[in-house]
């Protein structure tokens, strides 16, 4: 096995040095690796197509997306309102007692462990999101590339060290390692360790939760283990709607091989229109052209899943994946009644793929009976015209308290790469709700708040001075301002 | 064993009803459970006083500033900043594909278990800062009252649920229960607890943490368990100050027998003056008159563990406590040698009472090696001139690791509540050092980011709406505003 002790002896003493230099020039490294990957593009999307089966336009997208949320984070540093920058100044002359100077903001919690998803071999790997959400919070990383995508990996690792020697950072702020699942558990537990972010199935991420639990100090464990994303139609909605609703969900459900987080495998229809529903999203289905998925793994647990599923004798299937393939992934689609789903729990399992489970409810009470019992989700989806929902607010309060984003329009997947965005959900989606793993916030998930009691000026970090000279948002004796 | 089932389940009704009224009526019911404080004053001091040995000025203190702190957390609620609101206004011109509205804002987590702590049976207990700042977030509270104070403790409940009648909250968000260890962990496994807030000893918080372990569904845990707070001692402001400091560290050291969670029980002293500020620090703990401790368990356990320091043959007692008793604590203070020090690390443990251990260093490379070593602390301070701090800004750095507080002034003892505080450090003060358990966001512990997609208007929360009826300051479109 790899010598971790040495690599994290590198990374802790990088991150003492990384942590206090200042937030413009932790950007401009950012910024360093966005434009290493820009000008590398035309070498990094053929080994990244050919390591993941991905076509070319996706991995161009991803590409994009990737470069634009590390300027996201370059930003947010420069703006620096994300430090939580709050002071509340002493008074000497306070009775009984004096009042103390206190200065509060997010200091980088150490060394982060990052391990790469295979289902994005950009954004959410190498120089993806956690990355460089925790080099912006002012971690080092230690990352663990994904198996299925190396030669991707370790490009993208060559771009960030390129970075690291031009914007002159502590080498080792960055240190790729390779390994199966015993090294990423070495990772988990080594004792300089001092948070984990990983995106990927259940069983990898729930692992790698319970091996932190070995250890004996406990430290954050962000998880994205992704969900089954439920879609709930209403039946006005439908009636209006109905072949543009089933064009948009098999569109979804296809896109990309069915490999995303958001993928919506599960849709709630009411059933006076399930049959002519069902048969629409079948007919679309039907026109979707086989695509590659990530790897024969994957091919395989998908294909495998179905067949688990195809035993159950409440499942009625108006799309049968029947030509297996070693690679392709065929679209399947099954139907069930609500009474039957709601009793078997592995109806609420993630097939990881192109596959969708249709339940037929008879009645808001299912509905309502069905968000009582539905697991933790990323994403929920209601589908409804705007007067039936208004006449059912608790239902869509109480499916709130199943997720971490609630859409009212369109499709979970293509997930918006902004401030406003939460991509985490309760359990089993992710292993902390609190945290997102998309979008401006996910910065927070790698720092944590010091104070500072009647500080010298001089050693104040520049965000906590009174002439506030980041010009950034603070909270000053309790009121907001720059 | 009390039934469980029946408490969770009203607990869970009374949170999905409570969470959605709005944050004046919220507000108002806070500030009821701080009049109702206020008004049976009378009542609740004598009571807490004989529970807890603790003198009526104390009790008298602690009962204002657990009032003062609800009236913070109410305050925080109709100013109403703390939810986080960001709008990510949708462009459906957008190419390639149309930007969907994005909005989030802070939801409550669920119902939510609080253990009182038995060192502040007002401030840390019933109506304390872990409760209100639940109640604050939205969340419902089963609250395990502390064996120690068991009348302070229903006196208090009867207060919030007077409140809860007047307020006309739903019935169940507060539920008080009694127990020992066997009840506390069938709280905390419980499947609808969805965090858990703790305030004690080390291996009372640590069982709390394994307990939740045990849960198919990770929550989080809130444990704040003590440490030693360290204060080094620099050489020129030993010097020059060396009465005042041996007069502010043995006050700090005896303050309330002893028994809060930032006592200083670890004193770096340079050897050059150890032996003359050893002396004049024993002088003033033979001044304080022995304080009863909070009950007869604890007092047996901090003579215990002053006897099991008595083996140690590196220890050198300058203030023994001889004259041990069934309940008074007799402060007592050690000295030992740096190099011994980094040795042993029984001697990084907290004695929870009124020792100190003075620790000798000879130059500052010796605090350069005891920062590495250090366990995670609540708070940090350094006692040091101007200049020799100034001249030693990488030591600042290392100790900035190893606290959630850095004190440059006066005594860790004392905590102030206001928006600056962070109460809360790295393990094994905390299992979470990414939050504090004293000040405004404390709230924070108890919320999580929802994000809503395309919502209709009229579905919107207020804080969320594009007018801003609520006047709070938010995040629309990248840009702080109000």
């Amino acid at each position: 096995m790899t010598n971790f002790e040495s690599i994290f002896n590198t990374s802790q003493q990088a991150y003492l040095q990384y942590k206090h230099l200042d937030f413009q020039k932790r950007a401009e490294f950012l910024e360093s690796i966005a434009k290493g990957l820009e000008v590398r593009r035309v070498e990094i999307v053929p080994i990244a197509c050919q390591e993941s089966n991905l076509p070319e336009g996706r991995i161009t997208g991803e590409l994009g997306r990737t470069v634009g949320q590390i300027r996201l984070f370059a930003n947010l540093l420069k703006e620096g309102a994300w430090v939580e920058a709050v002071i509340d100044h002493g008074d000497p002359d306070r009775t009984p007692v004096p009042k103390p100077d206190i200065r509060r903001m997010l200091t980088a919690l150490g060394p982060v462990v990052v391990f790469g998803a295979s289902n994005f071999p950009l954004a959410f790997s190498t120089a993806g999101g956690d990355t460089i959400s925790a080099l912006a919070a002012g971690c080092s990383v230690v990352y663990k590339g994904h198996p299925a995508h190396p030669q991707t990996s370790l490009l993208v690792a060559e771009i960030i060290q390129e970075a690291i020697r031009v914007s002159v950072m502590p080498t080792g702020v960055f240190i790729h390692v390779e390994g199966g699942i015993a090294e990423g558990q070495a990772l988990v537990v080594h004792p300089l360790t001092k948070a984990v972010a990983f995106t990927g199935s259940f069983s990898g991420g729930k692992a790698i939760y319970d091996a932190a639990q070995q250890r004996e100090e406990p430290i954050p464990v962000f998880a994205e283990m992704g969900s089954v994303n439920p879609i709930f139609v209403f039946e006005q909605k439908l009636q209006q709607e109905l072949s543009v609703l089933a064009k948009q969900f098999a569109s979804s459900l296809t896109l990309g091989a069915g490999q995303f987080c958001t993928n919506p495998g599960l849709i709630f229809v009411p059933s006076i229109h399930a049959a002519s529903f069902g048969g629409a999203i079948q007919q679309e289905l039907e026109k979707v052209a086989p695509a590659s998925m990530l790897h024969e793994g994957i091919a395989s647990a998908y294909y495998h899943s179905l067949g688990q599923l195809s035993k159950q004798e409440v499942l009625q299937w108006l799309q049968v994946a029947t030509q297996q393939d070693m690679i392709k992934a065929y679209p399947s689609f099954a139907q069930v009644h609500v009474k039957d789903w709601l009793k078997n729990s592995l109806f609420q399992q993630e097939v990881f793929g192109c596959f969708a489970m249709m339940v037929v409810y008879e009645s808001m009470d299912d509905i309502n009976e069905v968000a009582k019992h539905l697991h933790g989700q990323l994403t929920i989806s209601i589908w409804a015209g705007e007067e039936e929902l208004n006449l059912h607010p608790s239902i869509v309060q109480l499916l709130t308290e199943k997720c971490g984003r609630l859409l009212f329009k369109g499709v979970p997947t293509g997930v918006e790469v902004g401030y406003a965005m939460q991509h985490g959900g309760p359990f089993p989606a992710t292993t902390d709700s609190r945290s997102t793993s998309v979008g401006a916030f996910a910065i927070k998930r790698f720092a944590r708040p010091l104070a500072y009691q009647d500080m010298p000026v001089q050693l104040l970090p520049l965000a906590l001075r009174d002439e506030n000279p980041l010009g950034i948002w603070r909270m000053v004796d309790g009121v907001f301002g720059k």
